[in-house]
């Protein structure tokens, strides 16, 4: 096989695996290329190091690992958790929101060693290809893109297999038989998808959980916490500022404990099918009724409706890869501009799979005791007001009422 | 005082109790006209017999008592249902739900018996005096609408008494003391709020909670449960067949059991300020996940986005009282046409306050494990025009980059 | 060449002209099977036996040609003038809208014929390809698609007229040469792009101009008209009912001699680029602004607001060839919806490229110059109510600028 | 009569005409209070001198005559058109545009004075009202608002003209009778409402209009001109740099002597009824075709897509009054986002009543004439990427046809 392709230097996201590894292999030998390591710690809870004793087994000399839990809660999952962000109303995107971050440094090296190329490990039917791709595109408009599950032969488990073995890849020996599922994961969620889970008429077994205890499993006694905000984004648990990444982590262990953070869902990929994914999101799933309780005191009604009403779109955005795009960031600045006075305090309760919030407090409280209640408000509010508020939000019915159109009849 | 404004007969939303009973006999002094009493069943709990017998002692000629549990289910709980309503990501809309049927009903009334005014016992600084009177004029536009709350000058629990016992109104021992909050309840919800709970820095106490159990106190085991979907609706619960308030009631049940629906609120109101409140909703976040969990393998892709991003204005208009309105029929038409194919079972597990969905399956099912399986799809996916896919989605952001807009930037 | 792809009989978008005349041929040799084809009239102006004659000449035996043009404005171009459509502010959509009329047809006669394909003569680069195919798909989800322009090695003039030399393909004189820009036409509009009109820096030359003349040229006395609306589409013209075919013909002649509907647009393809056409829609320009004319007295405030902020929306998945979606087709019943009184007349003056609305009346009007007006209203509307109306709307505002946050900051 | 309502000092917007002189009369004597009187020109045309003249002789102190052109256009006007703002399709909002910023320097003044009122001259049933109460309360909560027309019993002409004559306020001879329509103007734009506009049915006579001549008596030849933008606003008229007032002023002579501008409208205010206006903007509407053909080039497909959605939103924030809201400050931060890189010349032809882009060009052009072409495009753009492109995005309708909902059924 020769380098026709003209790739001579290709940077790729590399776990250190098994399939990971077989591409790398692969890469050296279908495209006669130098092939450049990217192992990145997102938190997925694995060692990273063998990654680089690997790498250079297969002759890798230019091997980059790399810390990056700070960066990415930090740039990434926070400013997504700013508005409230539900994919199709249920997923807190865990996967999608890691996906740039590893496109944006695999560029980054691209660049700093000349690479021409960069390649992924993704299959060619889910999202994380187009993530990848999109991030890689937008940002190195002239890159080579290897996709290696679109191009090779290597199509069936026992193919691959052959090529670990004819090419020296070490094969554990729990990777001999197929994973009965697939498994995502970094300091948001873990993710598990495929072979067992494929039925949704069916509910998952509970060894497909990564990283929560069952509801049922989780203690008979809440868990009361306190989270901090300042600016929309979480700064201490129970009064102890906390860097990003650490804080998220010990959200991760409450909520894991606790029961937290499960989702069985029906979802609809950017590449048009549907697919059913098993979420584990325990200090995400915390920190979004953390953030919506904090809101509701200190964020102004229309600037929160206006933000409800954009999120499903940004959802969909990070969701098929478009962290890296024009209307992500225009988005992105009407957010950030509504998180100013998102600062205080609220409380909450954890209790077998439930966040309950109990308490918020906030310097910028917009919520006035003196106005809204039933005893006397000393003339904050005028009950008077309230007619012509009514009366003339009703004007336009009643004008169209008067010409047969009742009940608001068009 | 005479009957100077012109109002010859009012019909009254009269509950029986000790509120709108000063009301009734207000109405009678103030406006020196007959008053008919409409007292309607929308599950709130009570019984209507009392209210009748009062009415009658007032000399109360037109008395209307109405059950009106499966309409209110019917054409208001589920159309609205049919869009996975939340209000500010949160709240069911149990008490806005209700307000636009009694609305309805009472000008139906009015028309009836030939009254031209109406009147309700909503105070002047909440949402539900705008819902009934936007109700009013949308159907009836050249209606009198008579607020007491905003008119008189009982401005105080003491006047209030005073008024009741000058005017022999029975008022039972509990209801002298002042009651330590306001409840609102109907099928599909309770709420509470005012007073003990105007501080949101403070959870509720048990004591303010009317129809679940708290999630500590439900069952230690999980209960399961199928609900069947006809065209969006639900029609069946546990493969039983049932009329809409019986299986609401059936669900309300179920959620009071399992600690299902509560909610700690800060919401914000049309009239412009924040509140609070506590809800709760079993059935109905039963329901919602039923419902969400029901379109995940039925609805498509598109559809579903178009419909969660109209989701909050639609949401926002029944909290402003704007049912019989224009808009509100226009989005419903969209919401409808959505639903043709909803149809199917899901199944659920309660506990201790988690509505978690375990199955779902669907004669109409879009989820293809054919197409989306890790396995061999025998075809029915080309992983190649994944690539193409890309690559025209990145086309622009590659366009852009290689002009200096890199990574999407403006 | 064999059929090793299987294609037994397809049905070909055949329009006779030179370029869907060497498909035709390249069908026959490359897939070696049976051309059905299908000619459409869909008002742009050709004549449609000529392209019979050819089919016949080529040994085709099963030839469609049918008017379409009733068809093509009651059921495409009227529903989305409903909608006042305009893709990026500017365009009327005149190409995108015949497309999914035209890919319905063709499949209707592949069921009919039992045809297992289709094929059009759309190139690789253009948004119609798109709209052609994901109206084949989404109505005959296993047709086969056959996009020569994608497929063949003709990727020059110079071998496309070989081939036709080749194949004894008539070519006339003016075709030999190339044309300095390419045309498509329908009823609704004409379109012209490429070649000399690529550069957006360099106005069109007169010449390019295919059906209407330049404002300056059109007569220096304007021209009055009127159109009648019933139920939102267009039915009269000067108080003569037409059918909707003959009242856009009728639209277009007097757009076309006042210099109406030109415009020079740089518009956004779905497929990622930037084009630049010029596009002539001198009917459906004077009918855009009559109908929103018509919609300014006989539609509610909010319901207009609706619509226009779902609008582009709706624009882009028409431009996109969405036409056959679940998400149009929910756009499309919330729209109809609010169409229902947009019954009226509507005056217009048409002069040298404006289109001016002089006058509209209906029966269903909801302005009312009672309420409106300066003079004495003899209490239609009571000014006191707007105090409180300000108050409440402005409560929120006052909330946060009390404690800071003053002129709306956040 | 005293000054029982406490306010102390007021600062009235004042034009120093018969009615706001009145009302300045009124003040002083209703409510016993010192005035401020606040003049400003924000291109209205009128003299301001006369004003300052006119308050001395009523014994006002404290005097502000202001030139707030520049502001206005730069601040309000020039951020208001980066949106391609548009109220129901149609209006440039000219009238809206100017009002939060004499709320705003009007609160200014009162600090600065130590006034705790303000007033306007405003009817009880227009939007102005609203515009400035709006205004005054987000910027000052605690200030005091007095709308004379809604709080005083001057409510014909004659009682107006009476009370002028009382008071020794000098009464023009033109102004002793009744103006035959109500005018509003600034430097973007002059309107035209009342009385005798006031049937819709009826154009608008030729008198009506202020600042444009017919389209019929503008000149036979077109007049051409270029318009440089920087990062979205103008900066340069036919290559000469100009501040912002000075370019809207010469756009404005632009139009009007090439009949531009003019707008015969129906719109929906915002307390509730419909009201005719007659607009012209004659600077206005040629730089909203400006901007927009400028961004054609310039801005990124789905940034302008989400531009144009959110856009109607907008526009009814800045109609209603809402400048100073936290939602239109959030959506400025978006649309402010998008236009970093609208930066470019556009040349436009003005001819009898058409602003007509006919070229633009860009240091930031994404239109890229070597992928668009129809000629051999040297790879730019592979054709074949296409079919995969369609293939995904046709996936889902395929699957839904494929279980019988065909053409996009749901």
């Amino acid at each position: 096989m020769s380098s026709t392709s003209g790739v001579k230097k290709v940077v790729l996201a590399y776990s250190g695996g098994l399939d990971t590894s077989v591409i790398l292999r692969w890469l050296q030998q279908r495209y006669n290329c130098e092939v450049v390591t990217f192992t990145a710690d997102l938190g997925q809870g694995e060692e990273l190091e063998p990654a680089r004793k690997k790498a250079e087994i297969f002759g890798v000399k230019e091997i980059f690992v790399e810390d990056l839990r700070e960066t990415f809660v930090k740039d990434f999952v926070f400013p997504m958790f700013r508005a409230n962000t539900l994919y199709e109303g249920q997923y807190l995107l865990g996967t999608a929101i890691a996906r740039p971050l590893i496109a944006q440094r695999q560029i980054e090296i691209a660049e700093a060693v000349g690479a021409d190329a960069v390649a992924h490990g993704a299959t060619g039917k889910g999202n994380d290809q187009v993530r990848f791709e999109l991030g890689y595109y937008a940002l190195k408009p002239d890159v080579k893109v290897i996709a290696p599950w679109r191009e090779w032969d290597l199509t069936s488990r026992t193919k691959l297999l052959d090529f670990a073995e004819k090419n020296q890849i070490p094969v554990t020996k729990d990777k001999r038989g197929e994973a009965p599922f697939s498994v995502d994961a970094n300091l948001l969620h873990s993710s598990s998808e495929g072979k067992i889970l494929e039925d949704p008429a069916v509910g998952p077994d509970e060894i497909v959980f990564q990283r929560t205890v069952s509801p049922e499993s989780a203690p008979d006694k809440a868990t009361e916490i306190t989270i901090d905000f300042v600016n929309g984004d979480p700064v201490a648990l129970n009064g102890t500022t906390l860097s990003p990444a650490t804080l998220l982590t010990k959200l991760n262990e409450l909520g894991r404990i606790n029961g937290i953070g499960r989702l069985d869902l029906v979802e609809n990929r950017f590449v048009g099918m549907k697919s059913r994914g098993i979420y584990e999101t325990p200090g995400g799933t915390i920190l979004l009724t953390a953030h919506r309780s904090m809101e509701t005191i200190t964020l102004d009604r229309d600037a929160g409706h206006l933000k409800d009403s954009i999120m499903p779109r940004y959802a969909e955005l990070i969701y098929n890869g478009l962290w890296f795009s024009p209307e992500r960031r225009m988005l992105q600045a009407l957010i950030d501009t509504s998180q100013h006075s998102v600062t205080g305090r609220v409380r909450l309760k954890l209790y077998k799979g439930n966040v309950i919030c109990v308490g918020r407090e906030s310097p910028n409280s917009l919520y006035d005791a003196r106005v809204v209640t039933f005893e006397d408000d000393e003339g904050a509010y005028n009950q008077e007001d309230a007619q012509g508020f009514i009366k003339l939000n009703a004007l336009r019915l009643r004008l169209g009422a008067q010409i047969g159109r009742k009940g608001g009849a068009l």
